[in-house]
């Protein structure tokens, strides 16, 4: 059988936006590994019990099917397996490259994310189907303790995020990635993140001039060379960027 | 000869504050290589001739020279020079991880680095020699466009360096060091800075209960068996601690 992403989409199932998400949809092109995309909603619980998470409100996206019927969830998990199972181009490496990856994991977790929702939160609600609206919002609002438009900030989030983005843009006055001459899992952890800030955000969150944006292109014209689509949110509603 | 480390200190030579110094200082410890100490102050620049750094303004510690006469300076270069020399216990790695570990050097220099200077940048004025104190005070103050004591701020730079150690305090709890299960040069560019704070400062910068600071003791544990002497400003002169 096919091997099959689940991914998390918009009500236009062209929106993918999850930064899990693509974290594997990068690490797939690394490993030239083809593969088809299931758009999945919040709200669809049950279309990943075969995933095996439980419970049924434990179930997330990343969750990929590999050929053989393989079923692994969670970006790293899959990344890992990814490795064991197709070892050329080695995505995570080991040892002390292992355990660097980690701390670059979560710097993107800890301060690219929370920089990225304070610039989209209310922009990624409004992606969302009717269904997983209401849920976002509620699942989101209690978790945040205020409504996701006073959560919004565009001017504090972008300032947040360019504080955020300093080793990185540090790092790139002397390497074309973070992995060295070619990218690899340390540049997808951080690529993911600012996708879901690109593909449902109104506006651009980078600077034109940013050698972090130069990065981020060379990133997208991979993805774009496999063939993998990236539709904004802005594309599709007309929204003016800028 | 005797491998000796040509060391920033103060006014007071047993205290050592240079987080670069202290870069190389562990890394020492971590080759099990013993080494003398040799003081230098920021007006010392002759004493630095011997190192080739030139022109005689550009010359900075740490500089090691190894028994053999091999003379290194920065800390960067004298890791990559253990590692040559003494491969046993790598610091650095290659590949994957030699990338990654550049991406810890920009998050210490870019993040911590600015947050620690906030916390302590009168204070690291204050225990140099009177000479020192007049040229750090005017390089320093050409540089930041600011008074000393202006540009001092404790409890903001306490909330930025919280910040900064968002991905170092996340990491903290799934393993015992940046580098896995041991320390290495990940810890090391780390520890550095924060020594630097907390040889110099008045104040401890970190909370009592914080894994990160569990973490520094645990790497100052390791100097100490060592032998490693690490007296801080506020031993010194009595000052109150909190
Ligand atoms: N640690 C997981 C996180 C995955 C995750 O949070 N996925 C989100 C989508 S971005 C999800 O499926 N959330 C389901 C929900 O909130 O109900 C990974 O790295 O894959
Ligand atoms: N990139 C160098 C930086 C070394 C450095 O800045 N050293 C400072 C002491 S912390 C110095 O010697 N400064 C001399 C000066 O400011 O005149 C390294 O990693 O070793």
């Amino acid at each position: 059988m096919p091997r099959r992403l689940y991914e998390l989409c918009g009500a236009d199932e062209r929106l993918r936006f999850s930064p899990f998400c693509w974290r594997v949809i990068m690490a797939l092109v690394h490993k030239q590994l083809p593969f088809e995309s299931v758009p999945w909603h919040f709200c669809e619980k049950d279309a990943l019990a075969f995933s095996g998470q439980e419970p049924p409100q434990a179930r997330k996206v990343p969750v990929l099917e590999d050929e053989d019927g393989t079923v692994v969830s969670d970006s790293l998990e899959i990344m890992k397996y990814l490795d064991r199972t197709y070892p050329e181009h080695p995505l995570i490496g080991t040892g002390q490259a292992r355990a660097r990856l980690d701390f670059i994991r979560h710097w993107s977790e800890t301060q690219l994310a929370p920089a990225i929702m304070t610039c989209v939160i209310a922009d990624v609600h409004d992606v969302l189907t009717p269904e997983d609206q209401a849920y976002f919002r509620e699942s989101r609002e209690a978790r945040l303790g205020n409504r996701l438009e006073e959560v919004q900030d565009l001017e504090a989030g972008k300032e947040r995020l360019h504080q955020a983005l300093s080793p990185l843009r540090a790092l790139l006055a002397d390497s074309p990635f973070i992995d060295g001459e070619g990218p690899g899992a340390g540049d997808y952890l951080a690529f993911g993140m600012l996708m879901w800030g690109h593909i449902t955000g109104r506006h651009v969150l980078l600077d034109e001039d940013d050698t972090v944006q130069a990065w981020f292109e060379r990133l997208l014209a991979r993805a774009d060379k496999a063939g993998i689509e990236h539709v904004r949110a802005a594309d599709i509603n007309g929204y003016v960027t800028g």
